[in-house]
């Protein structure tokens, strides 16, 4: 926890002081190990970043004067389109991305993944919200990212995504082409990316139909938790060539 | 499991036959689905890797001919030295870089290092090559990796570093630089990797001293499991513009 993320209802209502209980609280204490009068950065959701400095603390409740001036860090370019990954690795896969910036994100259906997936706990919207959370937390962040889950793949791709890759470079990782990854693009990306196995010749093709471009990042087959994060850093890092 | 892993002693003697039981087994089974007479990709540890074409197949046993014809895909020219992270993540990182071709992981110690991760039965040589293994079924590669615990961490800079880092850029990710990262860098890299919470002044310098160029991210803290992929994908894979 590199930031403690407040909320709205944290506050004590007409002060700019915060109650903390639970998890956060329980974190401050054993890692942090903070005690009266520390200064611990902070974070309101979707606002400002700054400086909290403990008033009151005690096993079950914390204090802090909280004051918020910074800006937090800009957002990732890139919106994500994931099929769906197996429940085991969903949690890690939301941290990650949303450690990493992305603010939009789509879970969609595809022909390979498989239909129990969409039964699982880890895609209630408390689980995913606790990922979300703990990505922005770690990477001192506070906007918010929003999933959308998206059960059926056709109507998504012909009805919905042709407005949402407006404005941006729709790209799909695919490991049947030739074209090598873009390295970083100016501007708004949409980052499709398949289920293990990867998408059926006539998920890509719609894709393609749709204005995506597809490319293969090499021979390896990586895992889904590996490939967000070396695609976004080859699609938006800024690099500058060893001197 | 992209590939199967095979070992000198799976082989029956004097035959190009292989006995498979155990986790393999029960993967071939309950994933691939496996029946009589199907070929699936295998590879042998440290060589070529082709087609086992199933000739006994029950709850038990597995057995294949196999044919081996192709090279295991290039390595990565990154090796990694990575401050020993925290046990639960040690087995995933070290199945990541696997999966991502790394061949030479060197496991230090740091300032911010807890000395009770060196005790975490995942540091195990069984658990290490377990990792490892599944790196290489993953990525379809043959070549195992080494993995090097150093539990000093002056003895080994000054002592092994200089000897290691010869012939490849030596590159360390560090927060507190203006340096961006480098982009793809031509011949091997040298890659270290801090802690949470990053190496301490004194140890930057020391690796400084000894020839690496410091450089971050941006602001944002990743894990090391996130940053491991970026990093390798920013300085390693090889990227062509948007036509």
């Amino acid at each position: 926890m590199n930031l403690i993320l407040l909320f709205k209802n944290d506050f004590i209502e007409y002060t700019n002081s915060v109650q903390i209980k639970g998890r956060r609280l329980k974190h401050i204490i054993d890692v942090h190990r903070a005690q009266l009068g520390d200064r611990l950065t902070v974070g309101l959701e979707n606002e400002k970043i700054g400086i909290g400095t403990i008033t009151k603390l005690n096993k079950d409740i914390l204090e802090m004067e909280v004051s918020l001036t910074i800006e937090p860090p800009v957002p990732s370019p890139i919106n994500l389109i994931l099929a769906l990954p197996r429940p085991k690795v969903i949690s890690r896969v939301l941290l990650s991305a949303s450690s990493l910036g992305i603010k939009k994100i789509w879970l969609i259906n595809a022909n390979r993944v498989e239909k129990s997936y969409w039964q699982s706990p880890r895609l209630d919207e408390d689980n995913i919200k606790k990922q979300l959370i703990l990505g922005l937390e770690q990477s001192k962040d506070t906007i918010m990212p929003t999933v959308v889950k998206k059960k059926l793949f056709k109507p998504f791709v012909e009805d919905e995504l042709p407005g949402l890759i407006k404005g941006t470079s729709p790209v799909v990782a695919h490991p049947v082409t030739n074209n090598k990854c873009p390295g970083k693009i100016n501007g708004p990306v949409t980052l499709a990316i398949g289920p293990e196995g990867g998408f059926i010749p006539y998920e890509t093709e719609k894709l393609i139909e749709c204005g995506f471009y597809p490319f293969h990042i090499g021979e390896r087959i990586l895992r889904v938790e590996t490939v967000i994060p070396a695609l976004t850093a080859l699609l938006t890092f800024q690099t500058a060539p060893l001197p």
